[in-house]
């Protein structure tokens, strides 16, 4: 599994990624699903990858190189594509024709499904966050729902749901970030460290913040031992349910 | 969709199973999923169900009445089964039998598919919990695990994982299990008020309490405020980042 989350609030982007694949649960491995494509000064943008491996670095690749496509003939590169839209179409493209490279029919495809967050800005153009789904469309952040997940996105939902706004400031979207990736964690095995995460200011064309988190991160053990107690004393402080007394049967 | 969780402490036990039945977003209704099997001062059972609604039903009368298992004969009921074990095995026969009633073959049985909790006590034997898969077979939550959940159990687990052990007290193992109900109503729209909750003290062989929660409830409208307020409170009381400066680009 895999849980990533971009978060684009007023001020800029973060994504966040785990690194742990698994063929089982007895076959894990730590792979980078957080990567950068950077002109200076001109883009900056990242992509995140849930799914299968090996088409997820297909894409990547296909991304970066360029590939011909069946219908429209040689594609731009990430590195080329004039626009955020176009990026994201690029992706939805670069998907279908890896799906194409393995050899696999539509129906075939479930397995090996792949997702993608795509984040960042074109200069002169708007910072945006998008999700390319495996069929290739893509959808896109707003301000009503200013995040997008992919991979294990259930345990880490509700803190999301309830605390990020497009009014979220950046440091806290990270925070806010690092508490969702936590509780997927916790529930979920295939989730696990070290963690990617980026942060791209609005107009700045650049990625701010790239940085690993790893076992020994002294903030990230902080942040999850803060939020532990802090969910203890939130809950120990509701008071008792009062349905208890009287007794009814029903 | 449907949520449901037993949480079985030193105490006693604590069921909880929302009411919403949907086919499709635009058939939705509300249905009762826990239910009570008593004989006073000899047994207490509740049984919640998740599910196909039809097959439920069918599950649930087959426990009150007995059938016919095309095996062994004629059953018990749930009100003459010796043991806890004899009625989670009882209910697993009544899994099996509303398939073929409905006359589905094994592969057919996905989408009719059915998952039962069963807690309860009989008078001179323990207090015991279990979860009853769809193919019949079941698996009994321990000290160690002392939760069950079916249906849509994800966003609700965080809460539980960090916070039940056998120690809980019944109360706050009412108010943890109101919580984890409120995070998944919050983030998946088939699971819905009015909440059935159900306690189930220790050596007690009495439902000591049946309740519904529904859209006016004032404890459980305060829960939810308390506890959105508590972990805004809670992740902004949490340090910012330190990640943002120095800048580092990887």
């Amino acid at each position: 599994m895999t849980y990533c989350v971009g978060i684009l609030v007023r001020d800029g982007l973060v994504m966040i990624a785990d690194t742990r694949t698994n063929a089982g649960l007895d076959n894990i491995a730590t792979f980078r699903k957080l990567h950068f494509f950077q002109v200076t000064g001109e883009r900056a943008l990242a992509v995140a990858t849930a799914g299968n491996l090996a088409t997820s670095q297909v894409v990547v690749t296909l991304l970066q190189e360029g590939f011909e496509d069946p219908t429209t003939g040689p594609t731009d590169t990430i590195y080329t594509v004039p626009s955020m839209f176009k990026a994201a179409h690029l992706v939805g493209q670069a998907i279908r024709v890896a799906h194409h490279m393995e050899g696999r029919s539509a129906e075939q495809s479930a397995p090996f499904d792949v997702t993608v967050l795509l984040g960042g800005q074109i200069k002169g153009r708007r910072l945006r966050l998008f999700m390319v789904y495996s069929a290739g469309n893509f959808m896109e952040a707003s301000t009503d729902t200013p995040y997008l997940q992919i991979g294990e996105h259930k345990y880490g939902k509700p803190i999301l749901d309830r605390s990020v706004t497009e009014e979220t400031t950046l440091d806290d979207a990270l925070k806010l970030g690092l508490i969702s990736m936590d509780s997927t964690m916790r529930s979920n095995l295939g989730v696990g460290l070290p963690i990617d995460i980026a942060m791209i200011k609005r107009d700045s064309i650049a990625v701010d913040l790239s940085y690993r988190i790893d076992q020994s991160d002294p903030y990230f053990n902080d942040l999850r031992q803060r939020w532990s107690g802090a969910l203890r004393a939130a809950h120990q402080a509701i008071p008792a349910p009062p349905y208890s007394t009287p007794v009814k049967t029903g």
